[in-house]
């Protein structure tokens, strides 16, 4: 049984914790096995979006087929 | 004045917020002198539950007896 | 064009995301040009306050006036 | 359902490996829910042993019960 | 000549030795130029399997074709 | 041969080597095979103490009883 | 809005610049949407090579197709 | 309420206490509600002394007028 | 003698030592005890500019008034 | 009392365990009064070599003479 | 002009102050350029002494002769 | 095979570039067998000098004889 980690970047109008969402909702797309995720860093672009975005860079590690 | 420290993961289905509430409501059962809580590390996880779970490890600073 | 960062601590009785943007606001209050925030540090203090209250550390980055 | 993490350390004249397993069973011995370890730091001792003693520090996390 | 670097995590129910060589193995089958690999975590898990599984997390490093 | 570690803060009006001392003075009240202690914060209170308050927080490592 | 960052080294014999361009212009060719690049490591190789091999370990954030 | 942090480093002949305090008083020259202050680095300068000066580079967090 | 660190990020179409050297002339155009730079972080900007930008985070000290 | 850390790199074409002794061996061979050896980092070389070369960084202290 | 930094840890009875002070000491003693030092780790031993030992890991940082 | 690494800091008016390359032309001057190069920190130097001094602190690791 061996995991691949890969990370995304999430975003949200919102909140930080649907900016999390939003990289685990891409994540399940594409990949069947999402085991967990990991929170890397947080943070709030202004200057390229009308108001505030909350962005949070993650971990998600899945299950590689064998 | 001597404080301690002990590490928790607080866990919640709705949030990262409800996710700490969860460790420092449990640390206030038994401990009556909590003072401040440190967040450590976020993360989600999706292997073993239905949905998501949001789970969060703090360190729960207290107050000794004198 | 050179971008300044100060180091700001919000709070709120309420949620991170709050304490989060009690910081923002406060740093675009006098300041113009932010452009972005980069979360360090949350935590929860209880000893000092009647309930819990939710604070995030942030570094805030604004551009310089040229 | 909120875990707790305690620290050990554990030691062998043999190898890593069985300085990791000899922290788990001294934590099984008296925690009954232990579900993940995390290794924190590995070293060898020369000076108050015979030959070497492998040592190594780790993070055991446990469901408190509820 | 650019590198690019995954992230892998193995197991194994005997040694944690074993579990890097489950991700280098893994590795090997869908990568040809495999140069290095670095060990990033370790850790056991115990809750979701019968007895103890070594996890070890690498990164690892292959040259891309030009 | 197995040790624990525990995290106390200690404190003085002093000085941070009173603040290490205080610490450990509480730790070997309870314990009785404290081996080593390691420092990794060191802080200084103003706002709710009337002079300066020294705090260190250590790591006190025990041997536990075999 | 979801970004993917991966990790690539790049290489030059002439600076550290070079290599970091090294491994953007990788990116380049085969990521239509780079947004950003950080600098993670930075070393020169000599052993294997006839001079000096400056290198580089950047991560490539790029913004996923919705 | 939101607090500030800035970064000093203050010095003294005589000790790294008296380094610490060095920078607390100058902060609190300027600054009425300093709140408290974190240890982030500690040298010995010797080469442009006469003798030894310690040094500590401190973080002085306070609190905005609202 | 106390010193006051701040966070400047300088930027250069051209090169990382291009744009640690537009930090330092921003610094020195307002201070005039710059002492020493520290290099944090560098990055290059690629989305919201024509080519590239290359970017660096300093901390840059200089000596308070007495 | 003295300890002076030097860092070795020991290698093995056999297990991580046995790349820790040929550092230690080699340690052992010139300095007489080897204390103890923290592991830094740990990694497989796979270009430069037949088959797999565990590799382990490590710091050796040792007590000067008086 | 090139410097070279050593990794030694030194100790007393009395102090954390009195540590650092024997490190540079002896480092003094076989080195006539020792530009400046820095504090890594802080502790205190107590098993292997009759009373508390203040130990502090320093690197000190000297001149290379031309 | 063992490789020991020590830690130097060359310095360049010109570039950070020159800087490395300073610290490494003197690891060759009395090492036969520099292997590769760890950019550790980079800074500037300007109250000492005349205009800015470019400094570089690297971990060079070279081949012990057998």
């Amino acid at each position: 049984m061996v995991y691949k980690k890969i990370t995304l970047i999430g975003s949200s109008g919102e909140s930080f914790d649907a900016a999390v969402d939003d990289a685990v909702d891409r994540a399940e797309e594409t990949l069947s096995n999402v085991h967990w995720v990991e929170v890397e860093e947080m943070g709030v672009e202004l200057a390229s979006v009308d108001d505030r975005e909350y962005q949070v860079e993650v971990e998600v590690a899945f299950q590689l087929d064998q």
